[in-house]
């Protein structure tokens, strides 16, 4: 998907969610159970249900993983059921050598290999450019670098000073050397929203995936007001908030309602900023 | 794996050699490709051919994850093949949040969810001790945290000065707070050898994970010089040195003899530094 896709997507839609398929089989609704392929069921009635009004869906790898070959099963008929006008990001938060990261972008990009056909992936920035550069060898994929999260563990590191600011900025200004706001997307988290501003300062054209809003708790007006441009800038993600927002046969209408809440935020912040 | 059973099976096997199963199914010989499973095959007659020689296998995850769930097959069936007495690592270097990373760590420790019972993984330190910790809940079973790389992107974050010393040698400073030497690795790439000197300041005690030594042309002298310990401290890895070695029918045989060369030369490296 290029960007001018993206943004023409969010436009329509007049939303810039992200819904985050962390499908925990053990968390989704009993009835579910009888299905072959619980997990995907419990996914194909959240996309039915949601995709007018998002334009990303975001499965993590790990909750897929966790199950072995069912899981996997369950990650590939996903990513095959997510409509193709919306972006599908692996949350795989890979990170390895120039080889390994061939082969991690064979798993998840090529579908002939795997079945499997995303957009976007994220990558952890811990080994360089050997994490990202691999993935961008295929056209119209995106690199989403993690660069500040909103995990108590992120003051491990991130916020070391490196002599030149954060770590997190040195990792967005040495990654804006490798690709452009057309290939390169960074994991932002919501809860540090004031520093959306510096973030900025590095990355002015970048989509910024947001993963801390809803039940980790971030503010979406403050991420609005410090992070979006006049291309909206922001894919916003909601995982637990929307998908576990109902537990019994109606549980997609009420993930649904809880993405219409979102989406309308989201187009009241798109008109203010006259994105739209 | 206790440190204790590590150490022993190090001074009975005069061996501190990790065989990595990179598996590429395009690299196997031809002849194999008649088997159900080529893969499994190939790392099946590869482990008969050299457990006698080292005490680690390490499969990486992205060489078997290429393939979707053919792969993933392969890769439960090799680490079910990898005798109980030799350590099992997962070379998946993920890195998440706790609730992901309890899922990485079902997917690749608990057997009853994916059939796999890895002793180690691998790990990216980026998102701090949320990367870590959820592994540490499983008795008996180790994480392994990228600190040095031997890759050319190591140079882009791993050198940056924090103020302390070089972001590398704070990761281990501060993951050793999380957990002692009985529990946590490092991986230190073996091209930069004489950094080990300063990395056994911060991890007198932790063994160490040694990538780059064959293939990627590390010296085995060098690593043994400044990082042996009294207990050996160390596990070199070769991958394609080892596996690759032959592309015929006798490729077990060829995989064998490299092996046993690296294997003598670490008998006299654990003679001279008078651990056996």
């Amino acid at each position: 998907m290029t960007r001018a896709q993206l943004i023409e997507q969010i436009k329509q839609k007049k939303s810039f969610l992200c819904v985050g398929l962390d499908t925990d089989i053990d968390k989704i609704p009993a009835f579910l159970k009888e299905y072959p392929d619980p997990v995907f069921e419990f996914n194909k009635r959240i996309i039915d249900a949601t995709k007018d009004l998002c334009i990303a869906y975001k499965p993590n790898a790990a909750f897929y993983e966790a199950r072995g070959l069912k899981g996997l099963q369950s990650l590939i008929s996903t990513e095959q059921y997510i409509p193709k006008d919306i972006l599908s990001i692996i949350d795989a938060k890979r990170g390895d050598i120039g080889n390994t990261s061939d082969n991690y972008a064979k798993a998840f990009f090529d579908k002939e290999n795997t079945g499997m056909d995303f957009d976007a992936i994220t990558v952890t920035p811990y080994m360089g450019n050997d994490s990202v550069t691999p993935y961008l060898k295929y056209e119209g994929k995106w690199v989403i670098i993690l660069a500040l999260t909103s995990s108590v563990g992120s003051k491990d590191f991130q916020y070391l000073n490196t002599g030149d600011g954060y770590l997190y900025e040195t990792v967005i200004k040495k990654a804006n050397t490798w690709a452009g706001a057309d290939r390169l997307m960074y994991v932002v988290g919501a809860t540090k929203s004031t520093e959306f501003t510096d973030i900025r300062k590095h990355a002015p054209d970048n989509f910024l995936l947001v993963p801390g809003v809803g039940a980790q708790g971030g503010s979406l007006q403050d991420v609005c007001q410090y992070g979006m441009t006049k291309d909206c800038g922001l894919i916003v993600n909601s995982s637990r908030g929307i998908i576990y927002a109902g537990n019994d046969e109606n549980f997609a209408e009420a993930a649904r309602a809880e993405a219409l809440k979102l989406q309308q935020q989201m187009q009241e912040e798109l008109e203010k900023a006259g994105v739209i």
